[in-house]
Formats: C-alpha cells, structure tokens, sequence
C-alpha cells in the first residue's frame, strides 16, 4: 500500500481527527479564549508527535504560542518548511450559523465549522501526508520537514516575525509550502504567486464630551456620525479608485504579461454575482474584476459603529463614533507608509467641529513569488497527481505576512498550495471545507513531499 | 387668608404629604412594580378626593390606569385641564444615590427622590392649588377644574392616544395646565410654547448576499458601509441645512415676534460649548443657536452599524449596514410625509451596486400655542405674582405628544407651566426638585386658576 492508498483508506479516520482540531475555540483576537488557545496549541504539539516527527515543541511568542515540530531524517535530500496555523476567527454573527461554529457538522458532502478550511481543514492535510508517508515507509520521509502552526494568524501575525527573527535557524529550508488559500474550482487548482499587503486602521471621531438628547442639542452639533460618514465618503472617488494623495505612487504599472496570466482565469460579472449575490461589480474601471481582487490596492471600510443600535428607537446624538479601515497593498506600497497618507487625508477631510484619530492596528508588507521555480515545477505536478489537472497562477487578494517574512529572511520560494474553494464563507458564518478538497489536498500534499524529494539540493 | 396665604401657612403640611407620594415606587416600565402603580394610583384618587373633588374615578387603559377627577360646581366659568402623571423612570444605576430613590430626604432646600420634579412634586403643585382654594373659598373654586393624571408617561404614554379618543367628553375644557418642564433658572420664570415633531427610521444598505473577505473581494463590491456613508454624508448640505428636498416646505418663516421673543434666551457660543463639550457650534448659519434647537426642524443620525467592530481587526466586507435616523419636525410638517421624502431621497442617492430600505419606526406631530392667547396672558400673570418675574417663551427641542394630541382633537390652548430646574437630574440619579420651586409653584398655580377664571368663556 502506499501513501496516497493509505491516505484514502483512512479517509474516515483522518476526518474524525480534524472534527476533534475544529472543536477547540482557538479564537485569536481579544474577545478569544486563551485557554483554548493553549488547548489548541496542545493538540497540535500531540498530533506531531503521533505521526512521527522527532522533534517536537510549544514555543512561546511575545502573544499566542508557536508550535514547531521537525523529521531531520533525510540527510542530503531537500528541508520543506510547512508553515500553517491552529488560530481561528471569531465567529458573530452566531445567529447567522446553521449549526454551532464549534460543531462540527457534515451536510452534502460538506464540513462547516470555523476553521475548517482557514486553516484547521488544510494544514491538516500536510499532517495528514506526513503521516500516510510515515506509515507506509517504515517510518521515513522522501525529505526533511519543519512544521512551524503558529496561533496568531488571525490577528495579523503579530508577534511572528519578530520571533522568526531570533529563531532563524528553525526555519532554514529550500521551499516553504502553505495550504491556506483556495482553488479557482474543484477541478481547476491554482497557485497564488502574489499576497496583498494590509494597512488596518480605526478611525474616531468625537464632539461633545457625552451622550447628548437630540431633542435638547439637534441641529447645533454637528454629529460625530455624520462626520465620519462624510470622511469614509470622501475616501473613494467616484470611480472606485482610493482618494487618499499618493496612495498609488508606489503601485508598479500591470505588466503585458502578468495580464495575460491573470486573463486565463478571467471573473465575468455573472460569475461574480453568483458568489457575491451583489446586484452590480464596483471598482475601478480600468481593471478587470480579477485584476481588481489582486493585482489592485484597495481601501475598505470594515465596520462602523455609534449611537444607539439596539431594536426600537432612542434620540440619541452620540458622543463618538468609529470605523474600522483597512487597505490591501501590492508592489512597493509600505503599510506604515500607508497608515501615515490615510491618517493625512482623515486630517484634511475633518471639519473643525468634531475632532479624529487614526490609529494604526496592523501591518503587512506585499510579496510576490517567482513562478518558475523548481519548488514551482513540483507543485504543478503535485497538483495534476491530486487534482487531475494543472494549476493556473493567481495574484490574491488577502494577505499572507508570513510568505513576505520567509522571502525577505530566507529568499526561500513559497509555494501557496491551497484546498479551499471561494464560497467556504472563510471569516464569515458558515464556514466550510468541500471534503473532496480536504481528501484531494491529502494526495496532492503527499505528492508534493514526493516531488520535492527529486529536487536536486545546491 | 386667603389662598397663598393658606399655601404659605401649610407649607410643611404639603411637603410632608409630598414625601408620602414619593415613597411610592410607582415605575411604569417593564422592571416596575405593577401593584406599586396601582397604590400609587389609588394615593392620587384619594387626594383628589380629600381636596373637594366631586368625581374621583380610576379608569382602565389598555395599560396602567388613569386618574380622573373634576369639580365642575362654577357655571359659566372657565374649565381648566390639568395634565400630569403619577408614574416614574426606573432608579438605576441605585449605587449612585446618596439616599434612596423612594426614600424622600430634604438637603440644602431641595428634596431629592425619584419622581421629585418629573412629575410628582410638579402635579402636586397643581393639587395643592386647588385644595388651598377650596379651603379659603368655602368649597368652591373661581372655575370648573378636570384632572387627568396618567402612569404611562414615562413609557411613552403608550396606550393614552387611544383611551382619548374613547373618552374625548372627559376632556373638554378651556384650555390645558401642564406642570412637567422646566424654570430657566430659580428667578426666569419659561413658558414652551412649541414642541417639536418627531420621524424615526431606519435605513439599511446591504449588497453581497453574506459578509465577505475583504481580501477575496475587496475592490470589486461597493461596500454598503461605504454606500451606507455616501448616502448619510448626502443628507445634509454643507451649511448643515437638510438636503432633502421638500424637508422645509411647511417650515413657516419665523415670525418678529418669535424670533424677538427667542432673542430673550439666548444661548451663546460659550454656553454651548459648556453645555456640550464640543469645540464648535454647527448648523443653520441663518438662524441663532435657540432657533436651531426649538423652532428649525433638523436630521440627525442616532446610530449606525455594520461590519466588525470589536477590539482588533477582522478584514470583513459586511453585507449589510444599518443607519437609525431621526427628524425633528417644526410648524406644519407632517411626519409621514417627511419619512416619504427622506425615503425619496435615500432613493435617489442610493447606487445602483447596493440596495437599501427606509423603515419608519416613530412619529409625533410638533406643536405651536399661539403666544398671543388669553391663556397664556394668565399665565404670565400668575408667574409674576408666584415667582416675581415675568416668564420668557422658549422652543423646546423634544416632543410632548400629550400637547399635539390635546391641541389636534381639542384646538384648546396648552400652557406648559414648569417649576423645575435644569439640573433637577430628571431621569437620572438623585431627582430633586428646590423647595423654593415647589412652593412658588404652588402659588403660581393658584394664581393661574385666579387669572384664568377672569378670561370670558365663548
């Protein structure tokens, strides 16, 4: 038997582990539980350990642990890094889920639960190669392995890279592989060869010193509400492109072709509505939709809040109000240098009646990956082995701070290897991995270690 | 002695009265004590009853109940409606009483309890005027006299439109007294003669079928936050008038005289700015601070929300965003027309890449008392002699819907007659009402009824 036929022997075994990984509410961000975050880590850590790698660690941060685990087994053959991480998303609206974030649940050839596919369902998927290699090897990989799971994903990997930065050596490898992305179909797996960057921003605005009735101060004040709804409304122009002064002066000019990879996976309007359920794209005008998602900076507002909001109605004018921002970079933007232009324009947009600020909450630098690559070359076989078919290159909208980490400390190629699908409702209610991607991934992963074995080291 | 004389002599009689009625916990919302109200309602009756009242009646609304007394024994003399309301807000947060809320304690001429100034201790001043009348007068009194004392004034006096309508020959009279509103101080005597109107809605903006990834999808969707922002930023002109067309078409022009008799109360720049803690005024630059507080109709956003707007960072595109917006209405607007129009408007200014919903939730008519009515010349009488100062006549800001109901079924004037302060902590801890206002009040009351006996009935 051999790995992909143990792999898909144990397909039940294999699934029943993760609905265990998915359990635990290894929320990230503040309103998480720490608790379960270290259960979390533990689970991972016992994991490691019971596939076979030798060496394995819960490594503190400055925020949530690290867990770090290595096979060193083949000398002279290549070093993979798998990079992944064990942190989720919150999960409101909770009303809005069809079974518990934390249960669970198959329906229609489905897993919903938070986490599944970002990134619980597929950094399991290389756990799950590692072991079917293991079992059906005599206990030996074709390569040497150093997993690194990391818990704070979710909340822009805070503390990683300074952690990376003293613990170089644990990560020195010839290719880094990340199962934490989508393919374009079930059958159209794809590469993303390039992360946006990411500016996150709150922006306040205040007036009075306190709550004040409407009725008593209406139309003497002007509303710290509407004063942030003129700012955020300000910050596009009526095209869709982003009117914050400089904004695009480090945006490097689409190349001929980069535009012609993009185009072999072009997203029509009809597409779009069908996963957006949105009456109409938007954006700039002089971009396709697919070049908009990935190839193009963004500014977004991610949530307001002020005022009273609950059912009924209460006169309020309210004291302050807040909005979330964020901005998507690509090529030579420089998130801080980003915060430091949107923090410009809120300055100039704000009236001399209410007062802002513009805090800075995250930072991600942009990177791209070279896609002829040897790393590359064994990706696209992995994937016709697991998938049936070769992968097209994509440039991605979200962003991945580990991938620009790993090129500028290590000038490793990353190879992006993901098994989700568009509609898995990542950080949205109902997320989910299609089981066919979660067991596909399995095969592709285990042919991955396969063919990176072949891959002269220099 | 006659009855100013007898008030005076009876003072610490009425006051200690007064604390029996405070020490009632008759709070009217969902947290009260339902057998509270009906003792508190009973205490009423029998009071109207010991005063000389005729026909003392609780009747039933689909609520709490009302408090109905008259003595009608002066034939050919003017009849005199007295509204008021035996029911009281909730006391929390408790921890910040000095003493108890249902425990009336006097300290430095004030006596602070829940219920002191809003409405007990002023409708108290209504009772004790009759009762100090009728025992200098032989029984009688120089005009007929109705009590209406309602307990759901505190609940938005809920079910009360509806009882009017049932009982309308119960409140036939000459003209309307309401004690429940405020001096401008101890010695400036006010009469409101307008209340503003009220339109309360919803607006809600939503786009993608469920919330996105900002990073899978950002640049391609209008974000109904953003579109949410365009449209509230849309609603007012720069100048902060409303930009809503036809909003100020049944705005009459202020009169002379109004404008004159507001002038009398100004409000300035620094008392704003005490008042609200905001750096600068805002609004109509035509018209003066008070003008655009009680007698200019205006828009303002009470809340909005939408997106993730908890501690941290979560790079969601929502999928819907809702605004509560409220317009306080002057002269003849009607307040369903007004929610067309503000409909009409988001309309119009809302993209076709987004949908969006107005939802009406509240509406109160606003309401004028001609200053030049017989009535109200009493009134500046009686506060002249009860408190030594002609009164000035302001433009509240709120709503009273008891006004515009009694004016709109009865034509009959309203004179909102108040004996408490600014900082009587109306609706908050430690209510007091200044003893020096509750007995002055009880005067002034008596001259009213005085003043008010000398107007020729029609």
């Amino acid at each position: 038997m051999n790995a992909i036929e143990y792999a898909e022997a144990h397909r039940k075994d294999f699934l029943d582990e993760l609905k265990d990984f998915l359990r635990i509410q290894s929320i990230s961000t503040a309103d998480g539980n720490p608790a379960e975050i270290q259960r979390c880590a533990d689970w991972v850590a016992n994991q490691l350990r019971s596939i076979g790698l030798t060496s394995v660690q819960i490594l503190p941060t400055q925020g949530h642990p690290i867990v770090y685990g290595t096979w060193m087994g083949a000398p002279g053959a290549p070093t993979i890094l798998i990079y992944g991480h064990y942190d989720v998303q919150p999960v409101d609206p909770l009303s809005e889920w069809t079974t518990g974030p934390f249960d669970p649940t198959e329906r229609d050839g489905k897993l919903y639960a938070r986490g599944a596919t970002d990134d619980k369902g597929q950094v399991f998927t290389q756990i799950k190669a590692v072991d079917s290699i293991m079992k059906t090897n005599g206990g030996k990989l074709p390569v040497n392995v150093k997993f690194l799971i990391e818990g704070e994903e979710e909340v822009a990997s805070e503390h990683l890279e300074a952690w990376i930065a003293e613990h170089k050596e644990l990560l020195t490898a010839d290719a880094c592989v990340i199962s934490d992305s989508s393919l374009l179909a079930i059958d159209r797996p794809l590469i993303t060869y390039s992360v946006r960057g990411l500016t996150y921003m709150e922006v306040e605005v205040w007036g009075p010193k306190g709550d004040l009735h409407s009725g008593s101060y209406g139309g003497t004040v002007h509303n710290p509400l509407q004063g942030l709804c003129e700012i955020i409304a300000a910050l596009h122009n009526p095209d869709g492109s982003v009117a914050v002064p400089g904004f695009y002066d480090k945006v490097p000019a689409m190349t001929p072709a980069e535009r012609a990879a993009l185009a072999k996976v072009p997203m029509t309007e009809e597409e779009w509505r069908t996963e957006t359920g949105a009456p109409k794209s938007w954006g700039e005008p002089s971009f396709t939709l697919r070049e908009r998602i990935g190839a193009r900076p963004t500014l977004e507002v991610n949530g307001i809040i002020g005022g009273f909001t609950a059912k009924g109605s209460k006169t309020v004018l309210p004291a302050k109000a807040m909005a979330k921002v964020s901005c998507r970079l690509v090529g030579n933007q420089d998130p801080y240098e980003i915060e430091k232009l949107v923090r410009e324009r809120v300055k100039q947009l704000t009236p001399d009646d209410v007062t802002s600020e513009v805090r800075g909450l995250n930072y991600a630098y942009p990177a791209t990956v070279p896609i002829d690559d040897p790393a590359m070359d064994a990706a696209i076989i992995a994937y016709e082995r697991g998938f049936g078919a070769k992968p097209v290159f994509l440039a991605e909208g979200g962003t991945l701070p580990i991938v620009v980490t790993l090129r500028n400390l290590f000038k490793m190629p990353v190879v992006l290897m993901g098994f989700g699908l568009h509609d898995d409702n990542t950080h949205a209610p109902n997320e989910k991995i299609t089981l066919e991607c979660f067991y596909r991934g399995i095969n592709t992963a285990i042919a991955m270690f396969e063919e990176v074995s072949k891959i002269p080291v220099h």
